[in-house]
Parts: structure tokens; C-alpha cells; sequence
């Protein structure tokens, strides 16, 4: 069986003996390869390639960096089907969906071909008399990222070419269960005319993990998971001394109002809670209706809507969207349909075990609509990652800003209202780092910054965007004076 | 005994049986007042009261904020005098250095009066069609900050101003071994306007620091100290989940070039050598010489010019620099000039128990200057912290850059030279955070940010500055459209 | 009786057989003092003032250029008071008023304080191969300012301190009607420290102004005032090779949308139509209701409202508004209310001839609100600065916004309505400079610019904020390499 | 014979009956074609196809812009031999030289691709208590680009992509001497997928320019050329009422120190003063040496090293430049040299009349070099544009900087030395607007701005860059307030 291996200087790289894991397709529930993990030594060889790397790549000027990505950028275009046919098959999303990601990947591509604009520094002539004082941003060294199943290939390229066109070299650790994404996209920046070394990738588990943050040739760590991992990560990091960024769970909600476009929420809210099967940190997992009209016209027409809504398999583009990402996984989404069911919650629509035609064996759960949830249930405080939709339904915005600002997590949300007002309040007193006005999946784009509140992200810097420049580099200050004339010792503190 | 008491709400607060610890005066050696231990519960209390004030804080604008701060400078202006008498008392630095202490301070609260610019978000229409977005920079809540005996008015304003201006409220907890100043401070904030619980002040030792980094109601916290503890620092407040800058040790490079304005040097370097006797993070304790004639000249100048510098109490503006902060710290640092002596080094001059005339208890140790220093030596290690210039000689600039390059700490360091082109390669490939180009002292002025590099800074995000607003402020992102027409849900990802 | 005379390098300056002009007193019809006209001399003698003043002033570092304004606004604070009579004596308009404008001038003073921010330069290290680019914002040298009556305060603020803090030396021309103002801001000026020179106000009428037009030592003229005016300015100014900005004439209308909270729309309208009798250039001026009900319901409701509106002297802080700038201005408003009528326009609040006990020599005019206004009355097509409401009725907000857009001004404008999506379109699609929403007098604050569109602004920059300090800047962009080794002569263009 | 037509909405458009002119190939001295000149009719159908695309293009969102120009780098890139020979040809600089002019426009393209990030606006949250405001960077509509035969497709391209990425549309009058690379521009960019009549180019001479400066239509002018005919523009496009900048001509000085690397000076000198025969606004015109030493040393190594230089004609890369525009242009620059010989300079190398074999009928003048040139020969008051480099000599760094400062011209200048203050001081008090260290050509890259100071531009805003952004946008601030409670009527001047 095929053996996926690591990219490491250039070369594909599978050590003998070394550890491997299934990688599945869960369109057909079938093995499709297998992938090597790393252990301590290959992580290290990695970290060693791209720290040798970094001597020459740092030097070369930020014009010079940008030109490989405007390069990779016509490689991402010219391979988007065989790119988004990889992900397709080791993650399950439909096709269509994959190509939307590979395209966000390629936005951020497309902002860090900024770099000459965005690392300028901050010149100040005359900090006191004919001494001068400017900013430089250097690259930190060797980066590491390490990312998750969801986004194959947009959540490496929310880290990769903001961290290597700041002048870093970068090891990229890319979830075990969909490598092959990632593995592809180090192949074309090395066509683009990245220099080898710059980008590195492992495949592994704990072990690869444990060893980038733990040595010291690590500068920075940039994480996107689930918050308990998030927060290992951020903690052993910082421990560590390292700079990090760790990005965590979400539990969405969109609060409807009275006055909402109905049309607008159903349409949109099936994309948000359903899209890529709810396996997406952006995803919206709870409605929260404003008044009891407004909650019996959402259901309603949710539960018209979701008849139309097709799961499948990922290379069907009729499908709306497809197989979770593992067995393990449909069976702990199924759980929690359970649960909320067991905890006197009603289950408009049912989802669970669904039939698919050909493809028994996927790991297939259909769109599931739950009404009636109240706060207190195991299902509403769980991130389910699932295409699962609660609905909360409540008698006042007040009231629904309390459920958003009293859950754990506060990474995206979103209001949908006409009113001017409304829209206001809500952005103002929200607790979350992402926020939509009738748009239910409010991801900063890539010359903004995404990053959540709350438990939804460790760290001080929101990741790719004008943030993820700063992340990336470290500030040095220069204060120059040159000497004409003498003058006296000055022990007092020089004020300028 | 006079008891120094906390600040919270407004009110000084001196709670009975609280333990307490002695408040030398360095000068006399005497002690001046008793100062009140915080204990955890007496820190919850402060933490409690700005937790309470920020719900109106953070309401109100910028403008208003900052006009506080225009109050507060004409205060500090205003107060000069006082302030400085508390900071000399308590410290030992001479006055002329504690007002440039205070001056230093100022230029922070002046540039955070430019708080309606620099918190300014960045607005982008047409995200996609008739789709907005926006960044608005929201204050964290309750933010702490620690700071040193050093000094204990300009690193307590690196912060407060800042912080404040935000929309945070404040917890400072001062050195306890000079915690006047810091008391001074909040009263003039408060006759500045500032609301009460805005700004809390605890003196204390381990326990109050522990409290403030474990409460989960302080989100960030902001430190200034000595390395081990800065990493302390560091990972104990991100193991809670904090945000958190921890600024640590220095030794301070400079590099003689053979070209360098050799009056310049010596000049500056007494000022940058021995000025608060050397009890400051950006002290230059180290000159590296290049070439035998410049170091021969540089040692007699030196040794020439020092015969002039008078220690001696803080009162007299006459003294170039006072008494340490304490007897163990002068045991300390003539430990180190006794350890040098025995590794080998050359004492040149000796200010080991000086004799200052009517101040026989005070904590003085005069200006020592040691020659044939080796990067072997502990006390080239180690951070003395006291008025002590080290000279390495090396033949090369490329010696000298491995020198600053492989120490432990990467705050300042400075180059002596006319040469355009040696002052570039320098500053190009030195590892530090703060460079001085024939400056040795190179504190970045307040519109531009205080850091260092390697083990003198934990964290990414520098101190005052623009870095931080941005570490006292977190992002939201705001993505709005108002809906006119209908559309068909999205199931891939979104691309705009 | 009293002659005003011109402040040039510190002095009041008047000399003997110098034209002069009556300074009335608005409120009371009187003559207040005389005020020298300036001829050509003088005027040159003020830019040989400021010429000089320039070599000094442009070295002192933006950071003590910028607590000379420090010190200004603790001035302009503490002399509130008798800047503000001086306004309304020479203006007319209510002290309480007169305070607003000083305190929105304050703003200006507060923005540049923060100078040493605003005039950072770019730093780009490796433009290519260790060659770096920087830039830097010189100042101009001399530039001039001409003022109209209207602000005499509050419009020299958006440029002097603009000016000065970058480092040019200024030239203020305000309005021969209400001068004093103007003189006292440069008193207080001097007082907080500014060097003689710097700023030189010279009182006048057209010889003064073409002598600043074309002198060739005045680098840059920024006017406000009427839009032929502005024209005439731009056009010799730029004729003259000057950089120019030119603010002119307004017509800014509120489309008030049926979905509109009339209360606030009434009790706003109030403040924006009859505030400072209208004589602003962003006063509100029309009113375009959309539907039928909501114009009656407005008409209804004004009528109402402006039953307690007040007109009178200026010292009464009862009163709402006060007198016209001139017996001849008085007229005109008149005579547009006249031709309102003649075209068939319904006046519903006639304001014309009022009696003003005790007052009854001054220039006064009472509110006015006309309905049923078309598009092709001279007195809509006309700037009548007065307080004078017209009311517009149409269908829809297309009709209102072609109105909008196809006017000759295009300065301010706004919109009342609950909607977002509304808000947003009107934003989007009107042709004016600042927009309000719900906000009937969008001036924008200090930290942003102010301006307009179509043929209320010539020039590209706006007026303070921002783009004030672009204006008052000239950037010189430096590259930089320095030799270390040789190499062949470079025929091609270079390609960094 | 061939005829160069127009290029609107996308066809090339030759009219009947149009007057034409012909276009040589300078480096055989033969017509090559004849160009179509348009007349006031065809030029306003140019301006008719802009002014309807813009209804359009001006919703585009800026990244779908920007990807427009993504695509355009690639055509660029793919079609740069192309496009070479097409400057070659009709301009005569030699082909490698030609590439690296278009190379310099790529960057500007490059810089362009930025523009989502460019265009952002300004948030403020609560510049008064919930009001908010934020600002918008509108395109103007028709703008109009009139550009110099020197660099025909440099020039153009620091101004198309710029301004029809900020949403504008653009009329371009190319060089009427070699007008077919603008043409060949204007095919890629539409099969880069712009829309037609976003860009449109019209032949011509003083009747489409004076028609360009008239047309209501067009809202702004970019001029690069002669001073003469910027100063006509700048009056003529400002009497109009539009905003302008316009880049006129230069006489740019390099101060060759005593401590100056020679070998540097004279290998960097020969390209920036020979380099495309001179017909650059920042060729290195005057070198002015200090001290008596280096003069005679600068002279004999430029005699030596110029015996090197090959002219001929643009295919053969072997040469070093290349004929001039003609024979007119020819004649002048020998007049020139005739004058300083004239009036006592030094004939040092005499390029007059060269004989290149082959083509004895091209417009060629060889490398000539001056000595003894003074500030009052005609020679060195007027811009030669042609290979000739002369030499002041003076005593010391003061007097040259006055040479410098007096010249009409401050577009670029540069010193050469290895001394850090002597830069200093020359960057800080030299009157140019781009200034060189030890760099002869210091054009500013892309993501910085390109303009000089004194009468080598006209207007306030560089040409591409930052300030090329703001230029080609119009700012419209918006401020907002949504109502939920009532208030009283505020008729003061409201304070934020």
C-alpha cells in the first residue's frame, strides 16, 4: 500500500520502521493509503533542514520572497482540480466545497505577495536633535505550524506564506487523517522556486508535536484544533519560551431576529450548518430565534429547505456536502443527537445513519435540525463539528447575547436583523473576535485577521492578515545619531 | 512606623495584621517606612474593583479617555518636584536622574493622548459585492502589570497609560522595595479625572503575584524584571490562558570600532556605564574593543574621565549616581567585581566600598571599571546590575558580533563608528532588540516600542509603542451586508 | 476707536495710514472697532517673518514642536471664556456656541500633539540587495491660511496647528469681518511657547490675499470660504506653482426616509438648519422627505418645534441662535426667502424681520422653514447661509439622491432611517464628501479629514486629519547602499 | 504605410482624414510607421468609453480588480521580448536596457496587486458615544495620464494599474515618438480580462492633450515630462477645476566625497549618466567633486573607463546605450556641448558625431564628459537629456550643497562616501525629493512614491506608491448613529 511520507530538503522522505496510521477515504469508508509518522528524529531533521535554510532565505529581499508566491499562486490556479480531488478524497467534502477552500488559501497567497508594503518599518527623523530611530521586522527562524483535518489545504495556507515571506523558514505538521494536501502544495512552492528547506513537512502524532515545542530551535508555534489541544499546545509552547498562537473550538450561534430577512436566514443558515458536513470551526451550530413566531417560521422552513439537501460522495458536485471525517467521528456526532434527543430536546430533523447509496460504508450523517434546546443540555455546550443545527429559542436580543457571552467559546457569530440598531448593539456587545451582520460564516478575509475570543484562541495576535505579519517577525528599533561636536556625559536618563 | 498601604477604589487601603516589610532609604542605609503586604485576598479586592470598573470604562470614548491623560500630564509636570523626591528617597538614584525618569514616563502618557488615532480599526468596503468589513480594537478587561525596584515610576507609566487609554483597567503591583512612587502616580490619576477602580495599586511579594496570575478575571498581564523571573512569569501566566509579555535580563554590548570619536565613547559611556549605578535594564555594562590601540586608549581615557564621578546621596544634583537598592545587592555586585578579579581580570578602577562622607550606612559601590574581561568569566555572564563597565578586547567586528550573538540576552547593545557601512552590517546581523548606532543607551522613544530579543523578552508583542495598543487591545472582526435580494444557499466555502 | 492690527514676529503691528474696515457687532448692529487692511507690504513683511522663522523651526524635533501645542490647549481651556466672547461680539453667534466651535478647534490642537506619530516615515530594509529606502515628511516652509467669518476660531484651528506641527511657519489671513479671534490664538500661541514668527496673522482684504497667492516664498495655501472664491484661489495658487486646497460652498440635505424616527429628526434638524443662524457650511439646508406622510408629518412637527426657538444677542445663553454676520448678508437671506415665496414655494415659518427687544439695530433673522421647494428655485440652487429650512417632497429615495447628486455641491449630506441596508445604499451611492446617518451635521472628528466633493473641495487632500498632515508635508524618499565590495557598472535600467 | 491608431472600448480605432505623424526608429534614422493624432472628437470618444465603463468597474470589489492585474503581471512576463523590441524599435535604448524599464513597471503592477489591502479606510468606534465613523476611499472616475517618450511603458504603468485598481478609468496619451508599447499595454490588459473602456489610449498632440485638460469629465491628470509643459498642465488642469500632478524635469547632481569608493563612483556614474543615452529625469547629470584630488582622480578614471562604451543600435546587447529620440533631440544635446565648450569647459571625452557603422543615419551622440563646467554656463542650467556627464568641481561639502539647492530642479540627487554623518547631514539638507547614498539612481521602488521637489513636480502627491493611491482616490468620511433614545435639540457646535 502506498506509504505517505514527509517532505523534508526537497525529497520525500520515509524512513524505514517508522510508525505508520490508516489515512482514510470517507466517501467509501475504505483505507487509501498509509502515513508514516514522525518520530523524534525525522521531526529534528526537519527543523534542521529549515534551520540551515534560513541562514540564506532571510536574506533575500521581501520583493524577491513575494515573486515565488505570485508564482505559487499560478500553480494553486492551474492544479486546483487535482488539489481539491486530494482533499475530495482523504476529507469527504464535496468537491465544489474543496475548490471554495483551496480559494481562500490562495487569497492569503495573494495578500502576502504584499510583503514589501507590509513589512515596512516606522522611520522617525529627528527622535531628538539629529538622532534618528526606524523599525525593522525581522523573521523570527524556524516556525513551526501544526494543523487540522478540517482545512487540508486552507489552514496551512492561512500560516505558510505569511510566515515564509516574512523571511521564516517553516516546518508544517498537517493532521494525520488528510496529509496528502499538504505534501502537494510543498511540491508546488518548490516548483515555484521556493529554496529547499524553507518549507518542510512532517506527518506524525504526539511525538512529532511534543518535539517542535519543545525545541529550542523552534521560535514560534502556530496551532488551529480543538481548545483542549489548543491549549496544551500554548501552554507547552510558552513554556518553552516560545512565542504561540492557538487557534480552538467554536460553538456558533446566530441570533434571529423578528425582523430578519427569513428567506435570507434559511438560505444562508444551510450553507453555515451543513456546509463541509458542520466540520468547520466557522460553522453555525445554533440558531437562537428572537420571539416565538420568528422560532415556528425558521423551523418550518428549515425542515422544507433540508428536504432538498443531498449528502454524498466528495466527487459528486450535486452533493451538498459530504462524509465526516472518520468512523469514531460520525459515531460521536450521532452521540450527541442522542443526547440532546435523551435531554428532552425534539429532532425536527433526523440525520442520523442515513442511507447513500454505493457508498454504505462512509461515514455518512445526514442534516440534522434540533429544536427546544435550552442551555443546559451536553449536545448545546459540546463543539459537535457535525451538520447538526440547534435552535434556542428566546424572547429578547438581551437574553440571546447572554447565551453567546456565557458560552465557552467565542470564535464566530452572527445577527440577523434589517435594523441599523440592532446590528450596532449586537457588534458592540458581543463576546467573540468574528462577527456577521446577516452573514452567518463571518471569516475575516485574508487582508483581515481571523482569530476568536474567549477559549477560542490562546494567544495575543489573530492569525494570517495584518496580525499574522506581526506574529511572524520580531521588531528591532535602530537609533542612529552620528557625531559632529563633543558634548558632556549625560547621567541623568536622556530625555530627547 | 508610617505604613504604605494599597490603592484600591480610590481609597488607600491598610489592612490590619497585614504582614508587612521594611522601606530602606539606600542613601542612609536607614529604613523609611513599613510597606503592607498584599495578601490574596487584599489582591482580589483590587482585582475585584477594576473588574467592576471597566463595565463603564470601556464605554467610554477615546477622546474622553485620552483627555484624562492630558490632565494627568500637566499633573506629573505639575508634581515634578514631589515625585522625584519620592523616587530618589526610596531608590537612591540622584534627582536629576529621577526627573529623567519621570520625563521618559511622560512621553508615554503623551503619545497615549493620541489614543483616538491609534486605536483606529481598518474599514474595507467591498469585501465582495455590497459586503463590508471592519476591525475594531476592544479592551481586554482587567490587566495587571509588574514592575522593578528600578524604576518605579517610568516602567509602571510604560504600561498604565497605555493600558488604560485602551479601555482596560489597571492592577499594578510596584516593587515593593520603592512603592511611593507608584502610590504618588494613582492619586494624580485620580485628581486627573480618572474614574475610581480604573486603576488599582498593590504592594506585595509572591503571593499577590501569584493571585494576580492565576485570577481568571486578569487577562493579560505585562512584566518588567530579571530573566528567571520574567520566564516564571511567562509561562505561568499563559498556562492560565493569559496573554502576557514578560520582559527579562540584559547585557548590554557595546562595540568600540577603531574609528569610533573616541570623546563620544567615553563620554557616553559614562553616562550609559554607571548612571543610576547601573540598576537599568539598557545599562551598558560591556565594551568590546576592536583592535589593541583602541582598547589601550579607551581603558586610560576612561580611567581618566571616572576620577571625576561623584556617588553620593539622591539630594545632590552634584553626584553623577547613589547608592544601590539595597546591602544584599551591594554585596552582590561587589561579588561579582570580586569573582572577575579572581577569574583574572584587570581591576582598573576600583569602587569596591567607597567611602561617602556623612552616608557611612548607605549601600554605595563606586564606578568600577574592569579590563581583560573573557566570556568565560561568571561575572561577564551574569547581569550585575551595578555600576561596573566590563572591557573585552577582540581584533575583529566579526569577533565582537559572535560575542553579542551567543550571550543569553538580547536587549540593547550599541556600535561606536563614523563608518556608514560597518554601522549597517551591524545593525543588520546583531541579535538584539534595541540598537544603538553611537548611542549606548538606545531606548526606543515612546512612539516607537521598548523589547529585546533571545532570553530578554517572553512574548511577541513589545512594550509601549504601537505594540502596545495592540497587546492591550483585542481585534473583532466585523463582516456586514444588508440584504436586498434573494439567493440560493452556499455550500462551498465562500469565496469573496 | 479701537484699530485691530496684524501680528507679525511677536508684535501687533499697525501701521500709520493703513486702509481700515468697520468690525461690527452683529448682535447689536454696532460698530465695533476698525481693522487694518493690510497691503502688500505688510503681507510680505509677515512671509518675511515666517521665511525666517522657518530655518529654526523646521529643526526642532516633532516631539517639542508638539508640546508647544501641549501647552496651547491648556491655554485655549483656561481662556475659553474670553475667546468665546470675542467670537460672539465680532460673529454674533451664542457663547454657548461659540464654545462648541472653540472646543472642536481644541480637537485639532489634541490630534497634532500627537505628531511624533503622525509624521513617521516608511523604513524598508532590502529595497534590494542591502540597499535600503526610507521616507521622510519635510515641511513646506511658509504657507498661508485664509479664513472665512464664519469659524473665526475653530477654522484657522483645522490649519495651524496642522501647519506648525509638521514644521512650517504660517501665515493666517482670517476674515477682516470677526478678526480678534484669530489674534488672541496667536497670543496664546506665543504664550505657550511657540517661537516668534511662526505664526503671523495678517488682517485684510483682496491685496492681502494676492499678495499670499503669489508670493513665491509661500509654498502652499489652504482656504475655506465660498466656492467662487475657492475656484479664483485654486486656480492663481496653482498658477503660481503652489500645492492648493480649496474649500468652498455647501447645499447639504437630509433625505429623511418614512422608517425615520421623527424625533430625533425634528429635535436634530433644529440644531443643523437654525444653529449659528445656518451661517456653516455644513449646516443643514434642505430636508428631502420620501412619501407623503412623512413630509407632512415633518412639516407638521418643525412647525411646531420651532415655535421656541429663540434669536438674540449673543451673551444670552438662552438663546438659540443669534444675529446674520452683516446688514448686508441679513438682506440677502431675505432675499432668497423672497424669491422662495415668488416661485411659488409655501414659507410655513417665517423668519424675515424679526423683533429682537432691546436689540432691534442688529442683524437679525429668524427661523424660517418653506415647503414645497423645487429643484428649479434660485433659492435652492443657492448657498443662502441663514437659517432657512427648505423642505423637499418626492417619492422616492432614488429621487432624493439624484437630487442630491446632480447638485453643484456635494460637501455634507445625510439620512434618517431605521434601516441598514438603506443606510448603506445612500452611503454608497452619494456623491458628497461626509455622510451622515442619523447624524445631521457629519463633521468629521479631528483624527479623521474634512472635505468634500464636486465643487465644495478643489484640490486632493482633505482639511486636517490624515490627509492635513499629507498636505502640510513634502516626502523625500532616500536610498540607501553602502560599498563593501566592487562591481561593474550597470547600463539597464536597475531591477532591485 | 503602416498607421498607429487608438486603442477605445477595446478595437483599435483609425479614423479617416486624421492627421498623422511619423514615428522613426531612432537607431536607423528611418520612418517606421506613422501615428494617427487624434482630433478634440476621437479624443472625447476615449473619454465617452471611460466614462461609461466606470458605471461598471467602480463596483468591482478590489480584490476582482486586483486579480486583473495578477493576470496582467504573468502577460507581462510571458510577452516581455515582445514587448522590448517595440521600445527598442521606436525609441532606440537598447534591449536590455528595455526589459529592465518594463521590469520596473511590472513592480508597480506587483505593488498594485495590493490594493484590497491599499484602499483599506479608517474605523472609529465611538467618536462620540455610540456614534462611529469610518472613511472610504472612492475612485474619481475618468482619469487621464499624459506621458514622455523616455520610458514608453515605465511611465504609463506607475499610472494605469494604479489607478484603475482604486476602481477608476484611465485615458492615456502616450508619447506621440513611440507610442506603440502603450498600445501593446493596453491589448494584454484587456486579455488580462479588463473590462473595455476601462483603459483607453488616444495618439495625439497638443489638441488631445488641451482636450484631455478641458473635458469636464475627466476628474484627474498625471503629467510626466518637461518642466515647461508640467507647469502648462498643472495651470491648465487646475484652472479646470481637476487635481493634477505633474512631474516635470531635473538636473540631478552626485557629490563625490574625498572619502568616496572610486571604483563605485565611476562604475555606478557610467550607467546613471550614459545609461539610455541620458534620457532619464533621474540620470546622473552633474557630478560635483570635492576637494581638488578627487576631481582629477574622478576624471581620469571616467576618461578610462568610458573608452569601454559601445553606442549603436537597441538589438545588440552588447552596447551600452543607444541612439537618441532624434534627430532634433540629436542636435540640441550637441548645441549643448558646443555651449560649454563655448563659454570654457573641458571637452574631456567629446561624443559628438559618432560613427556607428551601419547605421550612419541614427540619432546617436556618444558618451561625453565635461570638466570645469560653473554654475552660470547655459549648459549646466538646462536639462541636456542626453549622454553627457559634467563635472563641478568645488572645495568643499557645503558649497556643494548650495550648487545643488539653487538649481531650479530638486527631483534626484545623490552623495557618494562611507561616512555615516556626512549622509546624514547631505540627506537632511539637501532640496530633493529622492536622494541617493552611494546610489545614483535612487527611484524609489514601487511600494514607495516617486516624485522631486522645487519645479521638477507640481501638486502635492507623488507619483505610485502610497501616495499614488491617495491621488487617484477621493475620501468620503461617514459618520453614523443609530437612534434608540430621545434627546433634546443640540444647537451649539456639537463636541464629540
Amino acid at each position: 500500500m502506498n506509504i505517505i511520507g514527509h517532505w523534508i530538503n526537497d525529497e520525500v522522505i520515509i524512513k524505514e520502521n517508522s510508525r505508520t496510521q490508516a489515512v482514510y477515504h470517507p466517501s467509501t469508508g475504505e483505507i487509501g493509503a498509509q502515513v508514516a509518522l514522525a518520530d523524534a528524529n525525522t521531526t529534528q531533521d526537519a527543523i534542521a533542514a529549515a534551520q540551515e535554510a534560513f541562514a540564506t532565505w532571510k536574506t533575500i529581499t521581501p520583493m524577491r520572497r513575494a515573486r515565488i508566491l505570485f508564482k505559487f499562486k499560478e500553480l494553486l490556479e492551474q492544479n486546483i482540480d487535482t488539489l481539491a480531488e486530494l482533499i475530495g478524497k482523504e476529507h469527504g467534502k464535496i468537491l465544489h466545497d474543496a475548490k471554495g477552500e483551496i480559494q481562500r488559501g490562495i487569497e492569503v497567497v495573494e495578500y502576502a505577495c504584499g510583503a514589501p508594503e507590509l513589512l515596512k518599518g516606522e522611520f522617525t527623523k529627528n527622535v531628538g536633535s539629529e538622532i534618528d530611530s526606524w523599525s525593522d521586522f525581522a523573521p523570527l527562524g524556524v516556525v513551526a505550524g501544526i494543523t487540522p483535518f478540517n482545512f487540508p489545504t486552507m489552514v496551512p495556507l492561512w500560516m505558510i506564506p505569511m510566515a515564509i515571506v516574512c523571511g521564516n523558514t517553516f516546518v508544517l505538521k498537517p493532521s494525520e487523517k488528510d496529509p496528502s494536501a499538504a505534501l502537494f502544495i510543498a511540491k508546488l512552492l518548490h516548483q515555484a522556486g521556493l529554496p529547499k528547506g524553507v518549507l518542510n513537512v512532517v506527518n506524525g502524532d504526539k511525538e512529532a508535536v511534543d518535539t517542535l515545542l519543545s525545541d529550542s530551535r523552534v521560535q514560534a508555534v502556530s496551532f488551529v484544533g480543538s481548545t483542549p489541544i489548543a491549549e496544551h499546545i500554548y501552554r507547552t509552547a510558552s513554556a518553552h519560551g516560545k512565542r504561540c498562537q492557538a487557534l480552538g473550538g467554536a460553538k456558533n450561534h446566530a441570533i434571529v431576529m423578528p425582523d430578519a430577512d427569513l428567506d435570507n436566514v434559511i438560505n444562508s443558515l444551510l450553507g453555515a450548518a451543513f456546509g463541509s458536513s458542520g466540520e468547520r470551526c466557522m460553522a453555525l451550530s445554533v440558531a437562537v430565534t428572537v420571539g416565538q413566531e420568528m422560532g415556528d417560521k425558521l423551523i418550518n422552513g428549515l425542515k422544507k429547505a433540508m428536504q432538498t439537501l443531498k449528502v454524498g460522495a466528495y466527487h459528486d458536485n450535486d452533493n451538498h456536502f459530504g462524509a465526516l471525517i472518520s468512523q469514531a467521528h460520525k459515531q460521536n456526532v450521532q452521540a450527541h443527537i442522542d443526547s440532546a434527543e435523551r435531554q428532552g430536546a425534539n429532532i425536527v430533523v433526523d440525520g442520523r445513519n442515513p442511507h447513500v447509496a454505493g457508498y454504505e460504508n462512509g461515514f455518512y450523517v445526514g442534516a440534522t435540525l434540533i429544536d427546544n434546546v435550552t442551555p443546559d443540555m451536553d449536545s448545546y455546550r459540546a463543539e459537535i463539528f457535525g451538520p447538526v443545527l440547534q435552535v434556542i429559542r428566546v424572547d429578547t436580543i438581551a437574553e440571546a447575547l447572554i447565551l453567546i457571552n456565557q458560552h465557552e467559546y467565542g470564535n464566530g457569530t452572527c445577527i440577523y436583523t434589517q435594523d441599523g440598531g440592532t446590528a450596532r448593539y449586537f457588534c458592540d456587545n458581543v463576546q467573540a473576535g468574528m462577527v456577521g451582520v446577516n452573514v452567518p460564516l463571518p471569516v475575516p478575509v485574508a487582508y483581515h485577521s481571523f482569530g476568536g475570543w474567549k477559549r477560542s484562541l490562546f494567544g495575543d495576535l489573530h492569525i494570517y492578515g495584518p496580525d499574522g505579519i506581526r506574529f511572524y517577525t520580531k521588531r528591532k528599533t535602530i537609533t542612529q545619531r552620528w557625531i559632529a561636536n563633543k558634548e558632556s556625559a549625560i547621567f541623568s536618563m536622556p530625555t530627547l
